[in-house]
């Protein structure tokens, strides 16, 4: 059965708590429901990790490298600044997708580059929970194929 | 039944029919075939259309904004140097997705940037066919909502 | 008695058919004719085109430049892209007046530059069918100096 | 009767007295001469003032500000320099014609980024004395709409 | 008794005068109240002067450097654009702060920097009136200790 | 009786203890019980926390965001390095005040920009240990406000 | 036989026919005649096609890229502007040869960047209609070598 | 007998008044009698005028025009922000010599790009005292050769 | 017996452990056991410590910076990174060496940056293990001169 | 007879003799025998340097420029830093071909942009020794012409 | 006696002798007897050199720094591009006038960048061979002050 | 026995020999003397050269190539500005340690990029003469290993 681990970055634990006119009433707990019900429907296994903290982030990639298959990830604001998660991701080797809530493109001029888009396999953004459904599609696509 | 206008960018036509080895076997027909199977399955209708005049591109947008529910668009190199694409999707007002074969944040510095994206609804690439298939349900998932 | 070309450029085709809460429901066919009234009333008279086509433009430009006296242009999207557009007009040689509907100048920052500026003979922006009007008024004064 | 307020900016008053072979003979009470005469038959009133002081273009327009219905302003060198002028036109509230005598697009690279054209309605430039005429209409027409 | 110059800068005249739903109904001579009330409690002096001349700021400092402590000013807009006043505050050697009723960062991007920042002690911005009434605590706390 | 969240980041932790000559004497314990004889004589609460760890600091504002009234934040290096504390703050939606011990503009070019600032209320740099009491009763007044 | 496409890029049809003072007299007939005359001695076949239409040379490369051997090609404004020509180029593989009439490197800024060039197998630029010859000269000698 | 016209821009009033370990004690009256010293050897007539208004600056410049045969100008801070001053010059046509009493390119980056440069015939700056004196001298050879 | 600090930085733990054909096959418990052998060699202590997190790092510099004589620091991503590294090493004032495995200046251009260089005494990169080697002799050397 | 100055920058020396599997197996000396060879064809007499000193090249231009009809130059690395050639060849005033034997604009950034360029009559760049046929063929053209 | 070393950069051994109805028909010999005539009447002697080689340039400062007592250069072409001859002057010490003939800032771009002046005493542009006269006083002047 | 070329850029032949109080009284001859010392303990033969000339450091380079096993360098000044050095160095092919006395990280912006960085095995920079010491270590390990 293929592994992938779901890393959810800095500040996503707030979704759906504070704001809902504005995020949504989508929690981050019922994001992580839909992506465990479509791994039991595609028969793989899922570990799934928030963090606020890069440094813990960069441990979670480079302890766990060798029990899965693949990363599914959403840097949030590391997305932006975290040469660390890049290198982090570059050094695990194992296939990865970057997905975004929000059309990151649409946003400040400094949400335009991704220090981890390079490193990826692809990224998916703007789709609100269904960039996570899609990106888990996609993660298992390539473990699939691979 | 909803419908969906998927049109693909300059030299795609090309996709499959050459450099094999570079670019993989696959045909933009058999990722049309592959298109058609899911919208079949989703029961939503498909327009696809190749071009590689921006002009063309810009009158399929513009003429038939009222015959479609979603777009669907892989804008290959008009992705970084077309406005008039860009201004004819905002002034459309349909839900457009974004899709790349390749990881454009991957490649030349001048491919990172993307004058589509901040108009679209959501952005996916580097997927290979995959990345035509999840967008294909990120816009049926578009228009089921709305 | 004096000829100007008129060209509309891509997406203009829209006007007012789409969104009139905010585009106005002024339609192209509607400022057309007021351009129209005016030559009647100035003695010009005036071939008016709209085309999507960046290469349609050059080639209108290119092949009308020896029966035309002055060329009224609105470039739309092509003003921030089209080095081609420009070429023609240097090429062509005729008095060029540049007119926008909206103020460029407080939109994205991608169109406060205009390729084509540097070589009409002035720019009038921001009036909305207003700067076609005053913008035939500058082109007619053009010729008639001339 | 409406009122418009019309302001040259700095070095303006040379206008024609100097280098005619290079600025035309034109000289600014020329230009004035001319408003006033549309004025009259448009039916407007107007107060045209020249100042080379940034202080006192920010003066006028904010002491002035109810007792006109739009402003009419060629800002000449403070176009590129003055935010105190801008800050002042967007304080005031009246719709704003910018106007330039010379295409300043076809001039020095500093000269194509004008501080002022992101507050005023619209902007008219290259035309000579006409860019004046033409300015005037413009403001009339926004005046008279309103 | 300590003195202290306090200066306004361009525009700062009109305000609370005009759109009060967006700068507030607070008058300049509000905030002159307001900062003479501190004044008298903390037993400090003020001259206040509103001027939109940067010549005429340049003056004052220059010209009153012997007579007063410190400075409070509000740039407003020769913020972004004065080399002069900030050369007329270096030259005076008193210490200054700054203050800016709006938060200068949240605003265009012209407005981030500001040319005085460098030579003065410090700055407050953001908080409107407030942003005076701190900033002359402040300019009190320096006199006082040195 | 309102509550404020106070927050110094990185190396605060290191003030007074070293090089005196330079940093002066005074210690962060020294900063705190002056914070906390002004919250007591305007009868607020305050909660004071230092962290060298970006990731503590986004928690604390997350996991505290419901407890308090406004948030006083000194967040030293992370100012020019954190996205993620500016979407802490964003998404925590209390007032915040940004405050700096030293004037960041008279320092190296990359102090300049502060990606905090946008997300504030506002900012006061460059007073010592009076940045910090400014602060407090910026942010008193607006919670009193509010 | 050897086989090279020659494709001219927008407005290269009026060279000679107007401004003769400016361009030379030499018409695109001309080149073309000098060209088929080199051909015709050193025995290789042309197709030469001129376009104002992006879209049309990005078809033309893309559906005879099996018929030639090699493409020498004067992207003239498209130079500047078409990563679709690009593609093309780099997607059909056959060397390809950059020419210019005139020296790009001391005209505009804008025209000193090329996308073109990085694709193509050399660039000769600035020796009026003998660049083209030379460029042929080049293209046969890159057919023949291979 | 020739007459030149020299300007000392702002804050150069305040010249060995202030800070005389820093500025030395050289008074601009002290400066100005060197000049009529020399002017008298010389046998040309000044007249000398210190100003901290660009308008009062850009005027002299202006309305003197026809009486001066040639124009010493230290603008100070104006040399880097004032496009006005750098017009009057350019209008007034008459021979033009900057000095500048420090070396603005061993000072910040923003000084070390001068606005009024290109329309001098030549600058002299780092000098002190001296930069005037050699000033005048370039500025009576100007004259006296024209 | 003097003391030395070595840290290194992100990703550093995975050393030798993956993808040995890229990064050689060196561990870092290696790099350590050479470091130790150098240390008694020369009669200086060490403690090394490894980390992921940019706070833990800030720590262990602020917290030991009396207990240590210099640092040895490999701050790999961070170098690009971190302003709160950079600043706790500037606080903690004793001499700093930075060492780099691989050659920073031959890869991506974000890593051609580095925000400790300038704090640091100085910088060795480019030479595998043995950039830690000489970096221990050029921080043994360092203190054992001072 | 016309005369024709060839110069060969820095490093070409080297071409050859040193991994032939990189450059090539063409020295320059039979580079300069195929010269020779076109020459004597062509009744043109050649004198060519090689030389690693940019002073020397400097020497040779200015003190041959009464000598030579044109100059053929392959300024190797000096293209990108060399103003003191680029005033040699404007100072000349021969006709100037410059050549490359690769193509710079598909290397390193730093090597697209030429100095030479806007000076040298034309360029060839990225055929191999081909570059410096096509030169000569260029450069008799030049010659023989005027 | 004080000594002064005056240095001519590259091609100025040009002057006079080609295009004279573009640089003049004063020779470098001219400039260099106006020199001595002036060193003659004040009493200090001079050294002249001309140069192409930046390398001789440097040699030259290195050398003779202690037996001169003032420097004299116009670093032409270097000026833009020595970071060597900056740093022989930096290490040098002696006073240096940096002089040009034309004026740099009314040139192309890349000249307005001076790599010495942060490093002269000071620098004097645009007067033609009156530079090296200005220049020679100002030398003269510096080294009788100290 | 291996050998390594050692060499000393520009203005280095200064060292010691002035302003002992800022570069120290450490000649080149005694940092000769260090080198040859380990040479002699490690078996190695140095040959070691200083030069001003740009292009005798490229000859130096090229010439050598096949007689040395490594290169030992300190471009000095040359560092920032030789595309040719570079060039030298890539073309010869032998590893490379590149080292600077001080460390350029700290000093003006324009040192802090190396042109010669890329190219060269490593960098050690900042240690005075134990940059060399260091360097030459690095420099015999890589002879050695390889």
């Amino acid at each position: 059965m293929k592994k992938i681990l779901v890393i959810h970055g800095p500040n996503l634990d707030l979704l759906g708590k504070r704001e809902p006119e504005v995020y949504g009433k989508t929690t981050l707990a019922k994001i992580n429901q839909e992506l465990e019900k479509i791994a039991k429907a595609k028969k793989v296994s899922l570990k799934i990790v928030q963090s606020n903290h890069e440094g813990e982030i960069v441990d979670l990639i480079g302890k766990n490298k060798e029990k899965f298959d693949a990363l599914l990830i959403n840097p949030a604001a590391y997305t932006h600044t975290s040469v660390a998660i890049r290198d982090a991701i570059a050094a695990c080797g194992i296939p990865t997708v970057e997905v975004h809530l929000s059309n990151i493109y649409s946003r400040e001029e400094f949400r335009h580059n991704s220090l981890i888009a390079a490193v990826a396999k692809g990224q998916i953004a703007g789709f609100g929970i269904n960039s996570y459904i899609l990106g888990l599609e996609a993660a298992i696509s390539l473990v699939t194929k691979t």
